[in-house]
């Protein structure tokens, strides 16, 4: 009888948020209060005291911690160690696929599935609802294309908090069982994610919802922020050079960019950042497009489609967050078609047996379409990202059958 | 340009293997052969230089490598580095449930649904499939209810091996579709996992098939072993008090129970090992029959069914090796109902946010059962075992919809 505790990282720890602030004006706003957007209606970006920061922990303190988000707890908003609604954020693994190498020395898949819900937007939500908890929201609502919504509804039944969820009544429909299975009241809306987060805004009042809306509060940032900060422990406090991501709100790309910027701001990492590169779909590219135009915002893209639903989001508040970490990290945009994604995961589940999502498929088809652009480099690294679970998707029928009435054809099965 | 690389466990390590040994008989086998089932007809085990093995490896070495089953390359059986066919086999998550206990002062679950394939079957099939490259084998069969042939899938595809997969025809359809977008050949076959088996022994001869049957060949239980060593280094090589787990053919019950005594031998762990709880489901219960009866080998159960169908298993060729660490440790075998698993997974995801598959229901029903009969005590922590994702499985519908032609009634939503 020991009454046994696995080793964790619930366990105090300083934490440094100084302020918040307009990721548009720079305008500050106070730490430890509901926010949304800014005054200006963008981002809010969560700021810290790094130097204090840098002397609170090392490098090889991290190591010593369960790996999972929290060991980067020192990085991340939370307050009170009681306030950390987890489900077991593990680290997720990098694949390495030589076989499908094409322009680059190096390629290596990381794999978002293995997260709770089965998506990277657990990283996200995992932080938005322990904030909510700390600044005690008792109901929540988002407009999500599927994975969000999961991942909402999964911690917010963990933190006893009300979920709303809104999706496009085309979302795939292991998202929306699951959303409701885990507790959620979830609704499906004939319109897009926009049209979804319209509904979202309208109920804001009437219902006493808080916003959960990607980039309309400032913690799923600090979540995604997490993608970031484990690549760079990943490679030793390296990098890689080229990161591909598949892009509808940018959280995900918004998220590592900042992560860069403050490993770099503590000196735990040095050089020259990774390339930064978009990836949407052709049936909805307003960023790539934004991106070539050479402009700073991205207009509404009209009739949205794509197979790779989690990246079908026809204007995303945080635009120019994401073409600023394009320009800045010199790389670039790039859209591909449905057809090539298909391809693309088809390819990587047949030779590899790493069976993707659409968007993931997504960057696997934008990295040969940028080899053969010669846009890679021999000397380089590169790293997709597959931000949710193949599982999750609509997957051909496979219909071959035996009938143990009659007797087994051996030849039939060297054919099949 | 950096051509950065992760760090990775894919580096030379010693290895221990000495022989194989029948589980039944104690009959010796040489190592690093092929082979299924001793002459006897039973489970081959793996015996490894023990001390060797202790003086070659720490636990602080353990620690300082990345998280993921190649951190115990010590303890497995693969001789060259360059044979590990790994699609990132990460750490599982252990999840505190404290609103969840009964009986116990601890609780917690770990969620194997994170791993390749979304389930525990990517340990054993991990395993298996890298000493399958190892020994040169070229075509692989395996009968499965779904979760493991969607791992054989994977690893083989990835190791270059062909795959043959054979299935209930009830099998989750998830699981069926994903082995094909594997690239392995499946079939749906009108008969249960033991009519599946027979298949492959009949196809052995004229299609040049390994037979990867569970505990018909002699790595899967090394890959399940992982998680014993898992839980051990979790626990910070102390453990829990009692472990529940649904049990089919076995492989990760007689696997945890060799780690542990591996653990114990090397003197990493000392006291009282954990009780080891059989779960299973009334529809087909035979090693809890035998459990009860007192005997050392079950009867296959007749006209077996459930909805949990990992453990819909009538035959198990390792039924002396569960239900001897079922007796060693003290623990006990239970069965529980469909209409319990389903309100046990109903009321994990409504109140914890964390959807279980049907098997890993099974075991919360069977620790609440356990509660009621006064089999635990608040002394004890408990671990329940989440074999697979939930989302690989059949949920209800959600219906609600909005349709933005309309007014938003906020009314409506208040009562939904
Ligand atoms: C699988 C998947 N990939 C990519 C994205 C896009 O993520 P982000 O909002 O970070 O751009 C989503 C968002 O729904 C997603 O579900
Ligand atoms: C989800 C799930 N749980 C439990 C089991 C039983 O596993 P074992 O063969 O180790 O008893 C299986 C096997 O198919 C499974 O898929």
């Amino acid at each position: 009888m020991s009454n046994a505790r696995p080793v964790d990282n619930f366990v105090d720890r300083p934490t440094f948020v100084t302020h918040l602030e307009c990721g548009l004006s720079g305008e500050r706003y106070a730490a430890d209060q509901l926010h949304g957007l800014s005054r200006a209606g963008r981002p809010l970006l969560v700021r810290y005291d790094l130097e204090g920061l840098q002397g609170a922990v090392s490098k090889d303190d991290l190591r010593q911690r369960p790996a999972d988000i929290w060991r980067y707890r020192e990085f991340l908003p939370v307050r009170r160690t009681e306030n950390i609604v987890s489900l077991g954020e593990n680290m997720t693994p990098l694949i390495e696929a030589p076989s499908l190498r094409a322009g680059t020395g190096g390629l290596f898949i990381k794999d978002e599935g293995r997260l709770p819900t089965g998506s990277f937007k657990a990283r996200g939500l995992c932080l938005a609802v322990s904030m909510a908890k700390e600044l005690g929201i008792a109901r929540m609502a988002i407009p999500t294309n599927g994975n969000a919504g999961a991942a909402m509804a999964a911690y917010a039944s963990r933190a006893g908090i009300e979920a709303y969820v809104f999706c496009p009544e085309d979302t795939p429909e292991v998202n929306v069982r699951e959303i409701a299975a885990q507790g959620a009241k979830v609704w499906r809306v004939n319109g897009l994610i926009n049209d979804c987060g319209k509904i979202v805004g309208a109920g804001k009042e009437p219902m006493g919802w808080f916003d959960c809306s990607t980039l309309k509060e400032p913690y799923r940032i600090e979540g995604k922020k997490t993608m970031g900060l484990e690549l760079a422990e990943q490679f030793a406090w390296s990098l890689p050079d080229i990161i591909f991501y598949p892009t509808g709100g940018g959280t995900g790309l918004i998220g590592m960019w900042k992560a860069f910027q403050e490993l770099k701001a503590i000196g735990w990492i040095t050089g020259k950042l990774p390339r930064m590169v978009v990836v949407q779909s052709t049936g909805c590219a307003p960023i790539v497009k934004a991106w070539k135009d050479g402009v700073e915002h991205a207009d509404l893209w009209p009739n949205a489609h794509t197979v790779a639903s989690g990246i079908r989001v026809p204007a995303a508040v945080g635009d120019f967050l994401m073409l600023r970490a394009v320009r800045e990290s010199g790389g670039f945009a790039i859209a591909v078609d449905d057809d090539a994604i298909l391809a693309a995961r088809n390819e990587v589940s047949r030779r590899e047996g790493f069976l993707m999502c659409p968007e993931g498929a997504a960057t696997f088809a934008a990295y040969q379409q940028a080899a053969r652009d010669e846009r890679l480099s021999p000397d380089e690294t590169a790293v997709l990202f597959n931000c949710a679970s193949g599982l999750k998707y609509e997957l051909p029928r496979a219909d071959a059958s035996i009938d143990l009435t009659k007797p087994l054809d051996f030849d039939a099965m060297k054919k099949a």
